[in-house]
């Protein structure tokens, strides 16, 4: 049974759960559950633990690396080759491949992503939040392996780790000492309006932050019905609706005027855009909820659709697009990986005042709560 | 332990009000986790569970019903009459008890909060939502019995029955077909600027909806440093702090301008009052996270403690108080409890668009997203 | 000087401002500081007066109309034919217009907007606020001529009578009882990088509701820098951003969340639409600045600029747009107008709560603070 | 006529409109049309000229200085020996007023507040913002002199001038080159069940930043009847509701959800506290509204007064406030007065971008929009 588990959750991957720790504990419960999810209702139990932090011991460590970047800018190129150099010398035998595109690397592998697709032990990526969210869409398919991001110098909400730091990273991952917070997606299967499903199984489309409908640069709003679990909970008449994960809450929710929700928590957000109600306020549903998002069939406006900030669909009148939580979340490396007093963190977990960042990110990025600075001893009638 | 975990998963597992009920068992279950989080963390997976809709079917019915009330008029005493004959007739040998006060009702014996009383097999409640944030504040030390709330006419967001509709809802009750909320709590423990705790264990605070922090009458704003399981959130420079469980989102923490999270959801909502910053949005934690409000040393006012509503304590400059999740959820007995088509109904569970009614409830009460009326035909030049 | 200034006003028009009344004072006073606002900067006080409510007394009825309407349904189709019917039988010698469309009442002339246009007395619009932005936008040259908007059922908030009233309404006009709010604009200059103004002067903007920039359907946010007098404000990074009219505060402004300000007042609004900030909050100005947004040089997409809802031009990045007060306001004709105990009205001029059902508006149509509904007696718990 | 005027606005200054400027001509037309307002309703042109900023040219110098303070520390008594030897060196003759306190600084003569109080040319403070609103509170009877502010370090809304600047800042007035931003007060008037005036005329209060009514310490919340110019606007049940001025719109009403408005807008702020309504949005009214707030008959709790923070009065149900726009604004000195190209500047006013550094001011004191850190270039994952 736990084999079965492993392979549902993560076919291509040679992870193993410690087996007396509490998380393997709670790795083992989750496929148990997730096993029977087939004649009961999607489990919230189960998707809790989804987002929960999990210290992985490898049974072996990883034998292929996927690097993904967007950006080819110089300092890129430079930190990709210094990477590739570094595994080769410091990590023999390990296979490193990089997607299909005109300026791959040298010295790695092509990877198409796909249900065909090599199996990848590890992703590290190379850039901002955007190529984190361009990581996990390459896994739309089944499930993610763990993610080792590194920043080239910018602050990032999915960021741990500076470029710097990677030869440090690596060794925590080779050394089994990672650990991760999975970070809930969202999977969203879309419907035309006799109910039919637009696109097949393969085209599912699994989101990392959010899902937002907008009226685009079309002068009309948009009407747009919402259900929760198959129940009408509202018409919205705005520029459009996000359906968010915590970790998204950040992102284009947070401008819209959602909450801040931490990522190990598993729940959905809906927030509205711009509506045309002083009574829309956010809303936060447990995952085990499926909302759907219809576009009324008077609606003087389609909605585009936009997936972690790709453009994809759009909807017309009598569309839909059903969303729930995944049960493919994102396993991100944390920054604890690597803190010095690591030993002691393992049993801690993670949460928002714990070894997350979480707490740091939304003061040092959002500037969250800057009180007004109404001490600060400046002499400034002169400046 | 495996298996005893799954047996108390299980939803159609008899359980009584104690010993053997699923409830006990799920407590059962929750002890147990907690029991070993010592040497783990706060376990959060618990802690979802405590929320978690269940049907019960109790081995035996309910032996003791503890009726609350605030309000003494008319309709109330003749409520509580006709109840009272109710139960004398057909379930003869219920014991039926009343808080000790003067008004006592005919018929019911008397009885007192504490670790000494009387085991409740079931609370009955009639009035508002206060009656029940009051009948939950009676257990402040343990587990809460089933919660049957009746409104003697008034809408409520924890109010599923309406009074005339009492002998069939105790009919499902005393049918073992009774379907329940756990509704969560938050557990609140005070600590002097010394950190030594003010007052006894006895004294721990639950609350259903918030505890909410401010000064009151006091001209001057105050300084709360909030922690997040240890470690420093933010500062905040406010009429005051307001902690809330998912029911409780509804009620202060919305009118601070919180969002409205699902009770089914473990989560805690931390939201200022009217806070000196453009950048202090609404919170939402996972329930295993510890918040921690302490009157900053040198804060201009104190700050009145408000639990539900209730004013208790003061808090001056160095104090604190600790809020967690609470082992000890309500167990509000839902609406779909006494529906026709019940039957199919328990496989569904209960979420924001089942059978708890909550997307009722937020469209009729709060009267969500109440769109502009531009499409109304009124003749209206006239009027 | 008065005849001066009455062709700076309504160089079309032959209202004339009664030459006692405390509004004349106003209205005199008005054109001589715009005289004088040419050596001088633009004058608030001048503006304060644009929006004031006057009370008409015309020295000769108007001679001609200008019907606007945008639909063509049935039901406008048989009104516009009644209203022509009416205005032959009651008001003979009086010539209405159409705009140039094919489908133009029989009876009416065609009437063709810019600086070579038939003089209009009186405006005459039927349909949603929409028609009435639309018939204002014909007038972007110069002085718009009272506007008297009808609804066709629905309500509106620049729609003060019903359709079936418009025999009334009319005679209260031409008996020159009819008093006016003058619904402040904006008006609107584009400039290229290189500060080259875009377009001639012929295509100054002018806008009754809003002037909004927008990322449309790029994917990307928009850098938006803020000028306000010359100097920087701020840098918005954000979906867009929306300079608003008071009259515009219950249109998109109050949907991106901003505040109800009441039509008389002489003011500009500023409010971001979903900015990555948490601390953009709306601003208001008086209507004395002037507002430059300046798409940012490294700006990831360009703005769309959306008038009054109307799609206009692209904006690039360093192209740039000011906004400053009009000084041709819209003339509102006034519910008060037809009420019969109109007399006294008149001394007591137009305010929020006074005669131009602002309040009621605000009340009816938003459903401003709907209070939660905890008092309902409602027997819900068997529906 | 122009005496009369004078005497109105400011019996006991000496200070003269400079003849042929724009902003006499204003002046003079102000007192016109104060001296007319018996017999007419409070005229909002009149006083949107209340807030604009104007160049005095005294006819001669202040001849009496009134110093408040609130603080004793030792920088503020060492700032108040230094302030009162420099005035006796250089400006020989002037006589220096203090309140009449234990603590009054040698030199200094006792000043009381009210009818009888000796005629002030000029008011000095020296604190925090706190410091201008009680010094305003001491004219709350009529006029208030010219206010010039210093600062002891801190930052603050109302506090243009460093303490150091004071040489600097004293000759430009006394040299008539200051430049003030006349900021708008509220008067409010209390009523009892009865409509009976609580309190003598004598007892007047104005405020320059807002009247906020609050539950206080009561638990429950109250219910106040909103009226704008006798109109039943709304019913708020809530923790409170505040008035404001443009000048309050960056202090409670601020913290409370209200846009920030520029203080030379004649504006009212109309803004809930923690309201039970999600459809509660701030309100800007023109000033020449008058507001009345009445605590509701059935209201569960009565409501305290704060008038710019100071807590006065309790009204019970029954009771009512209204607020009207201020005749005697409070003329505060600029900052540009002390500007070395300040003679430019003479002929620019003020408004947001221009020399009242209110622009400057919501940047630095209120991290106005400050955008998330995104780009900073930080090495954060080794800190
Ligand atoms: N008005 C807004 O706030 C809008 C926001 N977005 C967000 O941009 C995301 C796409 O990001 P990119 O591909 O990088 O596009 P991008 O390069 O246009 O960047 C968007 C910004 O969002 C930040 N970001 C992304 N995910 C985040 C998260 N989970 N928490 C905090 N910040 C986050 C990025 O660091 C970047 O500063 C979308 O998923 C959407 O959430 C997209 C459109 C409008
Ligand atoms: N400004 C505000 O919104 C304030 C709200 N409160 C709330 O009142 C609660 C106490 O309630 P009562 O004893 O009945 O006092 P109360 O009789 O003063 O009523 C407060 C109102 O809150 C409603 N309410 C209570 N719990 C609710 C919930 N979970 N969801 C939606 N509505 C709810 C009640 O139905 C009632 O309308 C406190 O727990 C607090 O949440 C208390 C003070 C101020
Ligand atoms: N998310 C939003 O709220 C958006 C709002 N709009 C608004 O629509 C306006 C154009 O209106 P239509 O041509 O009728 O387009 P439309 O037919 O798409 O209607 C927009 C809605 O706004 C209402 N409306 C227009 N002006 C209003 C005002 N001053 N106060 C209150 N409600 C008002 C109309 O009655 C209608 O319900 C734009 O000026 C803009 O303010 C435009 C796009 C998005
Ligand atoms: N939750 C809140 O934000 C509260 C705010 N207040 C405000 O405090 C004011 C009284 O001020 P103090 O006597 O100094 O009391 P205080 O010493 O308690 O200070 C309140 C803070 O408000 C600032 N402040 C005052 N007027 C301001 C303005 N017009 N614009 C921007 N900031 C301003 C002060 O600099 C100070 O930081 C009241 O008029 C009220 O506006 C009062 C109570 C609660």
């Amino acid at each position: 049974m736990l084999s079965s588990l492993r392979r549902c959750m993560s076919p291509r991957l040679s992870w193993r759960a410690h087996a007396f720790s509490p998380q393997s504990c709670r790795f083992t419960w989750f496929i148990l559950r997730r096993s029977i999810s087939h004649q009961s209702r999607p489990n919230s139990l189960a998707s809790a633990s989804v987002t929960q932090a999990i210290q992985h011991e490898s049974s072996h460590p990883p034998k292929t690396i996927l690097i993904v970047n967007k950006l080819r800018t110089q300092p890129v190129i430079q930190a990709i080759d210094d990477f590739l150099e570094h595994v080769r010398t410091s990590y023999p035998g390990v296979r490193v491949f990089a997607e299909d595109r005109p300026d791959i690397p040298a010295g790695a592998e092509v990877w198409r992503p796909g249900s065909q697709s090599e199996k990848v032990d590890l992703v590290v990526t190379l850039g901002g939040d955007g190529t984190i969210l361009h990581a996990a869409s390459l896994f739309s398919l089944g499930a993610v392996p763990p993610v080792l991001s590194f920043s080239m110098g910018t602050l990032g909400f999915l960021l741990p780790f500076h470029i710097d730091d990677f030869a440090k990273a690596l060794e925590s991952v080779f050394q089994g000492k990672a650990t991760i917070l999975n970070r809930m997606r969202l999977s969203c299967t879309f419907f035309d309006g006799d109910g039919r499903k637009i696109g097949v199984d393969e085209d599912e489309w699994q989101v990392m932050n959010e899902i937002a409908l907008h009226r685009g640069s079309s002068p009309h709003l948009n009407t747009i019905d919402i259900y929760v679990d198959g129940q009408h909970l509202t018409e919205a008449v705005s520029d459009g609706v996000i359906v968010s994960t915590p970790t998204g809450s950040t992102a284009y929710s947070l401008s819209a005027g959602g909450p801040i929700v931490h990522p190990s928590l598993s729940a959905v957000v809906l927030v509205p855009i711009c509506p045309r109600s002083l009574s829309f306020r956010p809303l936060v549903f447990p995952s085990s909820s499926s909302v759907t998002l219809r576009i009324g069939d008077r609606s003087r406006a389609a909605a585009g659709v936009s997936m972690d900030g790709r453009v994809s669909h759009v909807l017309n009148p009598g569309d839909s697009v059903t969303v729930q939580v995944s049960p493919f979340p994102v396993p991100c490396i944390n920054r604890s990986s690597i803190s010095e007093d690591g030993s002691e963190r393992h049993t801690e977990g993670v949460g928002p005042g714990k070894e997350d960042d979480w707490v740091r990110d939304i003061n040092n990025l959002l500037q969250y709560n800057a009180t007004f600075r109404s001490k600060a001893l400046l002499r400034y009638s002169r400046t």
